[in-house]
């Protein structure tokens, strides 16, 4: 038996609650497959599509004087983790009943605490929330609502950090369950993110943990044996999208590296997830990461799909 | 030591999100009195103006078109436990560490059953959300989009159920983290109401579970000592503002059952308050419930504030 942390993607849950519930149900079919076999899982999961949604509308609804105030960040954050988790825990039940398999499912609300001297303090990188006219944009900033840069030629949206994990406020709570047998759902779109201001002091920040880092972070406290992160694509690819294109069954830090080196993996996209996948090889022996799509994941503990990343 | 679970109001958590981070602060420095006091606890709350806010405000932006789709009532609650669980989880622990205390703290997203044949869901009388004009009204209820009524003059509102709850469903979380220590937030806004359509196959449902019931059912399901309920006075009165009034410091089942046929207590106020603490004092040997002011909490448990409910 292993202790598998897996890291769902806030894209493959869908736009709107109808189609997130369905996608939940498929996803949770996926996930019992790795219970199944024998294994303990904790689901991390991302949020950017609902994050994204709760910001834009209830902020507007500010805007439109219809809610009293605008929602802080962290506070989005907090609340696609109860609204996503609603779901993952509710489809993740009703499919474990259905195969007859015991365990209960928890959906931990998780801070998850931020280095205040992290370097991307200084540079907000990951767009958030709505677009607005250069206009807006400046008046925003003048009004001290944190940065705006111009978005691919589609105006100009909120930019707000995205540093590394430091560690789980809530890992004694994951703990705990795990070791009485739960599936633990925690760290929803990459926790809440939060600073350290003394002994049990924390306080939220506007930031977005990118899901990867923090799934591995959470691995890494959980003492998993795997860090499963599930993509769109079977297994992880060099060469991708030419005529060379190679899938890779599996791949060393050092050659992780190599292949980073020489541009192979997107930014935002798959070079995270390699990224987080040769970390978590990296932190203890005998730990292993696998890339491999949600509905191949039952079949990468043999090695019949995914990408395992070694050190 | 006692176990209790205390019932917090969502109106003493505030409007906007920056309320709510100073209301829960002081919340949590009666919550941890009972702690300090030896007790172990378990805090469920209330979610009104929260989920109220976040149901307008994701609603209008849908109108708007600025995101894709409305959200149900479920899914605002089960938002709303993630954002006051949050809140909440961050002063409880802010607090404990400052007096020296070792306990962590959890929120548990919870889905509470309710029984599609009670009698609630024939008289929808909960009205949650957004002001329509009459014909607003007339044309939502022909889009099948549920029942609205004349709320006090100041316009049509949509009226939601308001049914018992049944069962926990993450009941096995919770006790699962009381064993081992935890303070747990549980059941915010009463719970996300569910159907149970089979073995671990629940459905949410359009409705809002009384907090003050639903926090009795877990107080049950907890084998608790006491149900605290809190609220905005020291003790429960008969004769309220009347020059008879006259403060209570104790009241048997009977009593209770007395000035409830008196028509003492005000229905959506007092009135659901005392009748969960009388039906928690009648569950089993030995259970109080105590109905008292989050200020004066910890002066309860020797009678020096509160009224306390026996059978």
């Amino acid at each position: 038996m292993a202790r598998i942390v897996v890291a769902l993607g806030g894209n493959a849950l869908g736009n709107t609650p109808a189609e997130q519930k369905k996608k939940a149900a498929h996803a949770a079919e996926a996930l019992v497959g790795l219970i199944r076999q024998g294994n303990e899982i904790v689901v991390a999961h991302g949020n950017g599509p609902q994050v994204g949604m709760i910001h834009l509308g209830l902020n507007h609804a500010a805007d439109s004087g219809v809610i009293a105030s605008e929602m802080p960040f962290p506070e989005c954050g907090a609340m696609s983790q109860g609204y996503i988790g609603y779901h993952l825990q509710n489809a993740l039940l009703r499919r474990l009943r259905a195969e007859g398999l015991p365990q209960a499912v928890c959906t931990v609300v998780t801070q998850v605490e931020v280095d205040p001297a992290d370097p991307a303090f200084e540079n907000p990188t990951k767009p958030v929330g709505a677009f607005y006219s250069e206009e807006e944009a400046a008046a925003r900033m003048a009004a001290g609502d944190g940065v705006f840069r111009e978005d691919a030629g589609r105006g100009w949206r909120k930019v707000v950090p995205s540093p590394l994990p430091a560690d789980i406020v809530e890992k004694e709570s994951v703990l705990s369950l795990l070791r009485d047998g739960f599936v633990v759902i925690a760290c929803g779109g990459g926790g809440i993110p939060v600073v350290k201001r003394g002994e049990g002091d924390y306080e939220g920040v506007s930031a977005v943990i990118d899901k990867d880092y923090a799934s591995e972070c959470l691995a890494e406290v959980c003492d998993a044996d795997f860090l499963y992160i599930l993509t769109a694509v079977d297994r992880v690819c060099v060469g991708f999208n030419t005529p060379g294109q190679r899938e890779l069954k599996e791949m060393t830090d050092a050659e992780a590296e190599r292949y980073i080196a020489e541009g192979q993996f997107a930014p935002g996209s798959m070079l995270p997830k390699v990224k987080a996948a040769v970390r978590f090889a990296r932190s203890g022996p005998g730990r292993r990461a696998v890339i491999c799509s949600l509905d191949k994941a039952s079949l990468a503990l043999t090695g019949e799909s995914g990408t395992v990343v070694t050190a």
